[in-house]
C-alpha cells in the first residue's frame, strides 16, 4: 500500500473505532450483591487494608497490571512537536501493542504542557494508579532532564522508549550483525548519526556491552572534547566516545567505520560514505519512514549487512520488539528501577533469538514467538 | 451479609482480580498490515489530522469516549483522608460502574498531592485525552474552588459527584417524596443536616427547583447571616437560604420542617427531632453506612416517607443512578459545562421513572431500565 492510501485507511478505521482502547471490566456487574463488592459498602474494608499497607496496592489495584504511556507531543514519529492531541493516537496505538504483545494493561496521558518542570510535576501527582511509566515523543534534551527526576523522585520504573527501547533493539540487532560480519563484537568501530534521545541512548549502550570506539554526531559533526557550545548532554558523549579525537563531518567519522547507525533524517548518509566504511560494513538506516539511506543504495555501496526501521524491508528494528516485553518483566518481577544490566541482558537474550543471524534476518519480526519472554526474563 | 464478612470477601475479590479494570483493544492487532494503521506509520496520519483539526480529537481517537475519575484520597466514603493509594479500589469501583450502567469508559486517576494549585494544575494538564472529568472523594471546602477553577480552565465538563450527583438524585427523590405526602414541592419547608460538599449542592440544586425554605446547618448549628467565622462558602448559603433566619441547633431547624435531608454522620438525628416536624415528614438519612437516624426509629416517630443510601433498606438514594447517565449525555451531546438546568432536568427525568410514587417507593432502584437514559437525555 502506498503511504496515501495507507494514510487514508488509517483515518477511515480510527474514525470506525473512535478511540483504539476502551476500559474493560474484570468482572462483570448484575446484581446488587456484586456492586456491594466491587463498590460501596464492600470496597471500604479493600481501600482500608491498601490504605494501611501501602505495598498491597499492586495485589488489590490496577497498580499491579497498568503503565502510563506519556507524552507532551514535542517529537512525535517524524511529525516533530504536534502536541498533545497530534500525539493521542499514537500513544493509544502504543496502549494497543503493550496489550497485544505483553498482555500489559496500558493507559495513553497527553500533557497540556512542555514545560520540564510542570510535566515532572505532572507525573510524580498521578504516579500512584500506574506500575510503570513509558515516556514516549519527548523531544531532546530535555527528555534526559525528565527521566532523570523521575527516576530519582518515583518508586515505579520510568523508562523513555524513545531512547532505552530503540538502544535495545539496535544492540541486539549489532550483536547479530557483527557475528554475520564474522567481526568481534566489541573491537568494532560504530559511528552514530544523531545525537538526540535515540543516538544517546545507543552509544550509552553500546558502551555498556563493551564496544570502545563510537563516533556520535549531530548537525554540527563528530562530538569530541573540546568542541565549542556543547550541552551538558553532549559534553558527557565527548567524555565517553570518540576516543580518537575525530573532528571534521560524516566522511571523516565513517572512514574505516565497521558499523554506522542512523538515527537522524532522511538521506543523510551517501552511498559514497558508505563505499570508505571497513570491509563488510554494518549500515542501520533507521529514520522513519525515510531513511538514512535506502537498503539496496547501501547493499551497492558494498554494505553486508542493512537494517531499517520499515517493516517493507529485511532487517526491521523496531522497539516494538523491546518494550512490550521490558514492562512485562516489570510487572511480573515489581522492579523499581530498570538498570544498564536488564537493558543489555535484554539485547543479548533479545539476539539469540535468531539462532544462525544471516544477512537477511539479524533480528526476530514482530509477531514472532518468544520475543516477549525473552525481554520480559531479563527485566529482574 | 454482615459487614465483616462482606469486607473479607470484598479483598478476597479484589486480591483475586489484582484491579477491577483493563486496557481492552478495539480492534484486535494480528498482522503487519493492521499494525502498520493502528501504529506507525500509518498513525501519522491520524496524528497529523487531528494536531490540524483538534475538535477532530472527539472522533478519531479515545477523547470522544473516555472520562477521568480523579480523587485525591481527602474524603473517602466514610473512612476520611486516607490518600491516593486507599482511593484507587474506591475510584477503579466508580470507573466499573461509569461501564456497566452507560457503557461510558472511565479511568482511576488518584493523585499524590493535596494542595488545592497543585490539584488543579495536575487535571488542567492531563485532561487533553479525556470528554469529561468526574472528580470524587474530595473534601470540602477544597472541593469547592478546585471545580470552580478546572470548569474555568477546561473546555470538557467537570463535575465533583459527591456534590452534583448527590444533589441531582436528592431532588429527584424529594420530588416523588413530596407527592406521596400530597405537599406542593416549592413550599416545602427543607432542614439539610450536614453542609460539606453534598449538603451544599443539595442546597443550590433545591434552590434552582424553586424551595424557598431551606435551613442549612453544620457541626455549630444553622448557617445564618451575620453567624461568625463562616468560610465563604457557608456566607454565600446564609445569604441564598435560612429566610426566617433560625439560629439555634438542629431542635429549633426542625421545629414544622417539612423534609429533613441528613449528609452528616451517623446518629445525629434523633427520634423526639422527627416528632417535632410537620405532618407527614420526610427524612433522608444519608450517611453510610450508618445512617443519621435508622430507618424504623424515624418511621415509628410519625415520619411518612424515609430514605437512606443503604442497599438494603427500601428507598436508596444513591449516586450510582445519576453520574453514569451525567457522562453518558456530556459524551452524546459533546456537551462543554454541566449546567443547573442540565441537572435539575436529570432530577425531574430520574424522578419521572416512578409512575406512582409510594411512601416505598420514591425513587428507581440501580438496575431499573431507562435509568440511564433518563439522566443521559437531559444534559444536552
Amino acid at each position: 500500500m502506498n503511504k496515501k492510501d495507507l494514510g487514508k485507511k488509517a483515518l477511515a478505521l480510527h474514525k470506525k473505532l473512535g478511540g483504539k482502547i476502551f476500559t474493560g471490566l474484570a468482572i462483570p456487574i448484575k446484581t446488587r450483591d456484586e456492586l456491594s463488592l466491587v463498590y460501596t459498602p464492600g470496597v471500604g474494608a479493600v481501600s482500608t487494608y491498601v490504605a494501611k499497607h501501602p505495598k498491597a496496592a499492586r495485589d488489590y489495584t490496577i497498580k499491579g497490571k497498568m503503565v502510563a504511556v506519556i507524552s507532551d507531543g514535542s517529537a512525535v514519529l517524524g511529525l516533530g512537536n504536534i502536541g498533545p492531541l497530534g500525539a493521542l493516537p499514537v500513544m493509544e496505538g502504543k496502549c494497543a501493542l503493550f496489550k497485544t504483545f505483553a498482555n500489559v494493561d496500558a493507559f495513553p496521558l497527553v500533557l497540556d504542557t512542555q514545560n520540564v518542570d510542570e510535566i515532572v510535576e505532572t507525573i510524580v501527582r498521578i504516579a500512584p494508579a500506574f506500575g510503570g511509566i513509558n515516556l514516549e515523543d519527548i523531544s531532546a534534551p530535555r527528555c534526559f532532564d525528565i527521566e532523570a527526576r523521575l527516576k530519582e523522585r518515583l518508586d515505579i520504573p520510568v523508562m523513555h522508549d524513545d531512547q532505552h527501547g530503540t538502544a535495545i533493539v539496535v544492540v541486539a540487532a549489532l550483536i547479530n550483525a557483527a557475528k554475520v560480519v564474522k567481526k568481534k563484537f566489541a573491537e568494532l568501530r560504530v559511528v552514530i548519526a544523531g545525537a538526540g534521545a535515540a543516538g544517546t541512548a545507543v552509544a550509552k549502550l553500546l558502551l555498556c556491552a563493551g564496544i570502545k570506539d563510537i563516533i556520535v554526531l549531530d548537525s554540527r559533526g563528530p562530538i569530541v572534547r573540546g568542541r565549542e557550545r556543547l550541552t551538558i548532554y553532549k559534553e558527557e558523549l565527548a567524555d565517553l566516545t570518540n576516543p580518537r579525537g575525530i573532528s571534521g563531518d560524516l566522511n571523516d567519522a565513517m572512514r574505516g567505520a565497521d558499523a554506522v547507525i542512523g538515527v537522524s533524517g532522511p538521506g543523510i548518509i551517501k552511498a559514497e560514505q558508505v563505499r570508505r566504511m571497513g570491509e563488510k560494513s554494518i549500515v542501520f538506516a533507521l529514520a522513519n519512514p525515510v531513511p538514512e539511506i535506502m537498503p539496496d543504495e547501501a547493499l551497492r555501496a558494498g554494505a553486508k549487512v542493512v537494517a531499517t526501521g520499515r517493516s517493507d524491508y529485511q532487517n526491521q528494528i523496531n522497539n516494538s520488539l523491546v518494550f512490550p516485553g521490558v514492562f512485562r518483566g516489570v510487572l511480573d518481577h515489581r522492579v523499581k528501577k530498570i538498570t544498564d544490566e536488564m537493558k543489555l541482558a535484554a539485547a543479548k537474550n533479545l539476539a539469540a533469538l535468531v539462532k544462525k543471524p544471516t544477512a537477511q534476518k539479524i533480528i526476530p519480526g514482530p509477531f514472532e514467538k518468544g520475543v516477549m519472554q525473552a525481554v520480559a526474563r531479563s527485566i529482574k
